[in-house]
């Protein structure tokens, strides 16, 4: 069988799981000439699971989803930009609602099979009369559209659309995960923070998903900052169809190891896409730490630097500037001991126990030339390990924050 | 007996305690051309005390005054700015102490009565030569140099110098609390945060002295955040020297209660004005919060409010947006219950029961023309109160901190 396939930008080849089918709106929600509403379709039910945000304030389309996940399927996404039709209240819910209700009428589809996604600014209703044009217009046959106008679609400030995919062979199956998603600000650990659409056409059983994207998540996306916000209505669902006409994969079964380091991989790829595409950033951070007390201790430490507004803008100044990050890991609240810290940064040893080794320009000259930025820390007390994503802050970020509504 | 005192900018009148001698020196350790050490004495021994960064990394001064203040007694500080004295290992340790030593045989006072504080970039150590010039000079009698002039000799990134006092009546002793400060970036709680040196002609005990001082800490300096970064390096120290003649104050005597308002009050307006100077700020914001279920949570509530570069920014961009917020609420792990939640900025309620009630316009104007911004907070849970000011966030300071080396 020849793998469904489209060529997008750069020739990166993305291929397409058997048995969805995609559709785009432009409604006008907030952005004027550009998709900004989009279906993803199942041919066939799906296995479902997600996580979300952990914020206590959650938008409407999260508090639909957190209930309909719990049966583990579903058929369909539909997903909004411009609008997170978040703090709105019980009218929040009833336009969530309206909108699972008519995309169900439409696809003659069960309304509890509908998952929803909205992004965009908080505390306004939905603008539902150009969101009911929208709907119109995502139920009507469009072949040609592909997952590439999805990740189109959903954009907010994003500079970048986000989509990839990855080929599984388990067994006699030739399977796809395939996946989009929108980034940008307020993109925090310890929650979902952000939106991604996960598919696959492999078949899966609904308890051994759930663990595989909940995994992937606290692997990947919670170990990304960007702003240090978190955001309202972050989503990532993954939809499994079976399709690819496999046995259904359990948490015991072959294939399944392979199914989770795939998925794995590509939530890896996608946190990285999204920390490149910060609001402003010009390096994504690479911040590997070794050495902590233990794991809660590396990942406070990794975290305390990631987020560290001087370390970022140290970096955005191409400036090694080490002792910035000494003081970052002092605050973090993990062990430390002054005089047994080492720091790389690119692979050049700035500091050596605590101490400056004259390497500064050579390590500054290196964040000139390099739009990855690997910044090495190792405390010396223990074997607690952590990498964080996390990306440089600059007056871009300020300028698109202070004008996102005006 | 006539007050001592000094008329600076806007007619602000300045007084002086008895008995406290001040001078200044340009070194050259990092600025050209301006005061860059600054020397406190006082004629005779004063009581002090001192609070302190909680960062594991310390400075080298900062790791010498903590032993140093355990005596309760003192006679000088010796400051200097451009150059912070962190992360330099032993050799750090043996400047610090060499500065003590040599001001100690040019004044003839006990070495171990010397109190030191550095403030400027990390991990470069003092160029001794330059630091020997300045403590030459400062140790000249230098009988127009007042207070003003040591509060802009510890400048770093500040824009204007932090001065004030205020008078103390106790029974018939007329006393002064004087105090300079320096702040701007690396502001943040749980911690001394800055520079700052407090003088009083006061007699009174070393431990009333001491519980003062903390508690003002706690309830000011601490209660403040810029850029959520926290220093090596930050200090607070007050001298008592007793010139004004009053029998000790010890922590039952009717004047010690009206010395600990009068330490709030000086250091709250140091707090303030530090945050007011936040790098690159405009706007002092004001987070009012009430209605949590408890003290801690009002607090974490209320800093997650304040460090949120979405609200900063908004703010920045007289942007009344109100779900920023809330998204910070939600996310600061205080119990928040979204439907009950009400917030008015400069006294406009937007958000009554976690609806927006259409004022965001009337609310956002309000903004462009104070450069004070107050957000008040209702959780309505319980009864949780805390306070707390920070600044808004700009590409000034991205400018400041990103050029802050090179």
């Amino acid at each position: 069988m020849p793998l469904n396939h489209r060529m997008i930008k750069d020739n990166k080849k993305i291929y397409v799981p058997s048995g969805y089918q995609f559709s785009v709106a432009a409604a006008g929600i907030k952005y004027k000439d550009r998709p900004d509403m989009a279906l993803i379709y199942s041919e066939r039910e799906a296995v479902v699971a997600g996580t979300f945000t952990s914020n206590r304030v959650k938008a409407a389309p999260v508090v639909l989803d957190i209930k309909r996940v719990r049966s583990g399927t579903g058929r369909a996404i539909v997903i909004n930009s411009g609008n997170a039709n978040a703090c709105t209240g019980h009218r929040g819910m009833i336009d969530a609602e309206t909108i699972c209700r008519d995309i169900s009428k439409r696809l003659n589809i069960p309304e509890k099979s509908i998952l929803i996604a909205s992004t965009g600014v908080i505390g306004t209703p939905l603008p539902m009369e150009r969101v009911q044009w929208g709907l119109e217009d995502l139920s009507r046959e469009t072949a040609s559209t592909g997952i590439e106008d999805v990740a189109r679609a959903i954009m907010t400030t994003d500079k970048f659309p986000k989509v990839s995919s990855r080929m599984i062979k388990t067994g006699r199956t030739e399977a796809i995960l395939s996946g989009v998603a929108k980034g940008a600000g307020m993109i925090s650990p310890d929650m979902a923070t952000m939106l991604c659409f996960l598919l696959t056409d492999l078949a899966i059983e609904k308890k051994a998903l759930k663990r595989a994207l909940k995994e992937a998540t606290e692997r990947t996306f919670n170990l990304i900052t960007v702003d240090g916000d978190m955001s309202t209505n972050d989503t990532i669902l993954i939809m499994a169809n079976g399709a690819a006409g496999n046995r259904p994969l359990t948490e015991n079964s072959s294939g399944y190891k392979k199914f989770r380091e795939t998925l794995f991989d590509l939530t890896d790829e996608f946190s990285r896409m999204i920390v490149r595409d910060g609001e402003g950033a010009t390096r994504l951070i690479i911040i590997r730490l070794r050495g902590a007390r233990n794991y809660p201790d590396a990942k406070k430490a990794a975290f305390s630097v990631a987020k560290s507004p001087l370390v970022k803008t140290a970096i955005y100044g191409r400036d090694a500037n080490w002792g910035r990050i000494m003081a970052a890991l002092g605050y973090s609240g993990a062990l430390v001991r002054e005089d047994s810290v080492d720091i790389s940064i690119n692979g050049i040893n700035l500091v050596r126990g605590g101490l400056g080794r004259g390497k500064d320009v050579a390590a500054s000259e290196t964040l000139r030339h390099n739009n990855e930025v690997t910044i090495d820390i190792n405390l010396n007390i223990g074997t607690g390990v952590e990498r964080v994503y996390t990306c440089d802050l600059t007056e871009e970020y300020i300028r698109i924050n202070a004008a996102y509504r005006t």
